[in-house]
């Protein structure tokens, strides 16, 4: 068979770089067989030699000067593993106008300089793969540019961070605290020594910027767009969720509009029968909602040495594959997001109460007033801190101004205290899956309340009546 | 922007190849825009004129001789939606012949002449890309050829029939008899005028020979896969299976051994957290296990007009974009799929019996003297049928031979009558997601029975008896 060999000049030789040295040295035979490429690592470089040592990397082909690797004119492919804006931005756009394909998995670089990136890759011939980037192991970025080529993506729903994602899925299923979480995840190599860009949600807004101008065309800045963590969200929250029908995930969000999309990142209710709900731990899934296609999931490995190595070493065989793009065909046209306050959210809210009576009425009331109806409303005692409780309540589809008003408000209600939540719900557009009652202002509705024993299972329904 | 012309032949208007058309009238403006490539639909060729006129395929790019369209030099791609062995195969090769590249969603043509039409495709330095034979819209043989390209699959488990899936959700969800489910399936256009080759599971086999042969490069015969369909499926197995804590599935089971693979098509029960369970009604979904990503999982649209038309013109488009092979990648390695009696499975079980004392261990016994261990009975009376019950187990796993023997044995005793069920249990390796307790012959345990009121939510604690 003939074959065609492809010189990898490799950038970094951290967790991924070196999963990437890992994985060479024990499949190159199989991309072989398969596609007929010889990957060589024929140059690599890091600030540290001795990484190069641990590795197992050959004293001759090592530097500790990028340079020499992106000017090596026998280089077809440079991996660019370093990540952080500089110096791996200068690095990428040097590799560029050297002429080589660049394969990367910098989510800084790429989503706040996408549109000068893939300029320049056009302007000069060659291939820009940045998979690794968002969603690891996870196709997303190639089912969004390859797959869906001829489709319209309307709507994705995003876990893209596996901190937070495996912190939130120990609180709810095993009753951790989040600082207990948090160190869980630390301990199994899930969270950095400071996790606090994941838990704010930077990184999961970096990658969505990523998404967001793979599908939509648009100019994203990851700075701009509206990010909330979980740094908020306590475990009365998550068990709360579970007993409306749901599971909380910190999700991106990005939703297709004529004016430009709306993009946010925040912690969610979905539907625990959603497809996303079955990402647990570390994992990532990605939800597409597309015009043709309709609604479709991709879910695996978002992190980790080995799965992000294997998303790089397949965009590292695609760039030697593929012919590459002759003018730029990543230009943005010119509309920016929306702001999230245009949005239309329904929203879970969680609100401290005096126990006596009358403080579901009042915070209807103020809900009603800003026009926000109710599907849902559950009140308990907490066990731990006698003459006060928790109020829940779902809300229907309200603008997120609204919403947001009418929080602000109800918490400054006689009898009602801090801590209060407001978490979002996303998932149920296209399937109504979830069937609610509505109540407007001036009418009386059901809301099933627990019981003073405590005995979850058995509820009892009380009477709510909602001031007009 | 300097733009490339793509010429497609289009061979067959049906379902899909009309959804082609009209997907690439509105649609080619984005894929230019997005790749440069400038789709134009050159030729179409179908046997029934009126199906041109009706999609709207103009009078003069019209034709009933698909050699026409074969053998005309401008075209480059030559899409073939006529799908069957013959004569869709016999065009397949000729256009390949004819140094076209070839996009096709043909499953049963490419599951039984892989390692022909892949030789013929690389000796002719042309593309072969099937990506709609398998999935539809669901992007699991790109996955499995691009983007796991430097991994190694261990285990695939599809849910690749949307017939089926939607059959056996209709009656756990709904509580239809399978009649009813396939009415309704047939109603919404979700199942053939005669299902019976989706309902035997034949359908299935064919996309599981094409992913095997894709994953593991070895050369099967469809035929030659053990297939069971869902024809003897009862909806109370399908409540058994809930309580035990399980969906049921038709499942295709790939799993990768040192003599060859494993693969079998049969209904399975998964468990209800396992994230192909989260594939309802119509949705295909593949579970991947593979070394270095770990598991990983696809979800979407397996058919339907709109969908897979997606699927093939970005099919088209990477066959215009991606430097064909140099020489065939997929031969075979010579391995031949495993015999089923020598896998090892676990299974649900279900017999009738009378309601006499005994039954069940007269049952766990015959178990037993196969070396079956159980790890959970239930037993409960039917509700219509005086003097008569059902006692359901779950076994720990077994060889799959000694399990059948059993089961054949078990029916034949005194007191156990027909009907009875073995489905086999499949989503558990990886993790492990069922704690059990097992039995050995000879020693007691506990089984949840129902109790002869019939709530369901009140079990009472029987101790049964093994037999050594």
């Amino acid at each position: 068979m003939s074959s065609r060999t492809v010189n990898i000049g490799l950038l970094g030789l951290g967790t991924i770089g070196s999963g990437v040295v890992r994985l060479l040295r024990t499949r190159a035979d199989l991309i072989l067989r398969r596609t007929g490429l010889a990957l060589q690592l024929a140059r690599v470089a890091d600030r540290d030699p001795s990484r190069a040592r641990e590795v197992g990397v050959e004293a001759q082909c090592f530097t500790t000067d990028c340079f020499e690797v992106l000017r090596d004119p026998e280089i077809h492919v440079v991996v660019e593993l370093i990540g952080g804006q500089e110096p791996a931005g200068s690095f990428l756009f040097e590799a560029i106008r050297n002429g080589k394909h660049v394969v990367t998995a910098n989510k800084e670089v790429v989503s706040k300089r996408w549109e000068e990136l893939h300029r320049e890759a056009a302007s000069h011939g060659v291939c820009l793969n940045f998979s690794a980037s968002a969603g690891g192991a996870v196709p997303i970025v190639s089912a969004v540019r390859d797959r869906l080529v001829a489709d319209r993506v309307e709507e994705i729903l995003g876990v893209l961070n596996g901190t937070t994602n495996f912190v939130l899925t120990r609180m709810s299923e095993h009753g951790d605290s989040m600082a207990k979480a948090v160190a869980t995840a630390q301990d199994r190599g899930y969270a950095e020594a400071d996790p606090s860009q994941d838990l704010a949600g930077k990184d999961t807004a970096r990658k969505l910027a990523i998404l967001a101008q793979s599908a939509f065309h648009v100019s994203v800045e990851p700075d701009a767009i509206f990010t909330e963590g979980i740094g908020s969200i306590q475990r009365c929250d998550l068990s709360a969720a579970e007993a409306f029908g749901y599971v909380v995930k910190l999700l991106a969000v990005a939703k297709a509009a004529a004016e430009g999309p709306e993009l946010r990142v925040h912690p969610a209710l979905i539907p625990r029968d959603h497809p996303l709900a079955s990402a647990r731990n570390e994992e990532n899934a990605v939800y597409l909602r597309s015009e043709a296609v309709g609604e479709s999931m991709l879910l695996g490995k978002g992190a980790g040495s080995l799965p992000t190595a294997t998303a790089v070493l397949a965009d590292v065989a695609d760039a030697a594959l593929r012919r590459p793009p002759r003018a730029s065909q990543s230009e943005t046209d010119g509309r920016e997001p929306l702001d999230i306050g245009k949005a239309m959210t329904r929203a879970y809210l969680r609100f401290t109460v005096a126990d006596r009576a009358g403080a579901i009425g009042r915070i209807t009331t103020v809900l009603g007033e800003q026009g926000i109806n109710i599907s849902s409303v559950h009140a308990s005692l907490y066990e731990d801190c006698a003459g006060w409780g928790h109020v829940e309540l779902i809300t229907q589809t309200a603008p997120e101004s609204k919403l947001r008003a009418a929080f602000e408000t109800a918490k400054t209600l006689d009898g009602v205290g801090a801590p209060a939540s407001l978490i979002r719900i996303e998932g149920e557009s296209g399937k109504p899956r979830w069937v609610t009652e509505s109540c407007a202002p001036g009418k009386r509705f059901e809301a099933v309340v627990d019981s003073p024993s405590g005995n979850a299972a058995v509820k009892n329904r009380a009477e709510v009546s909602v001031a007009g």
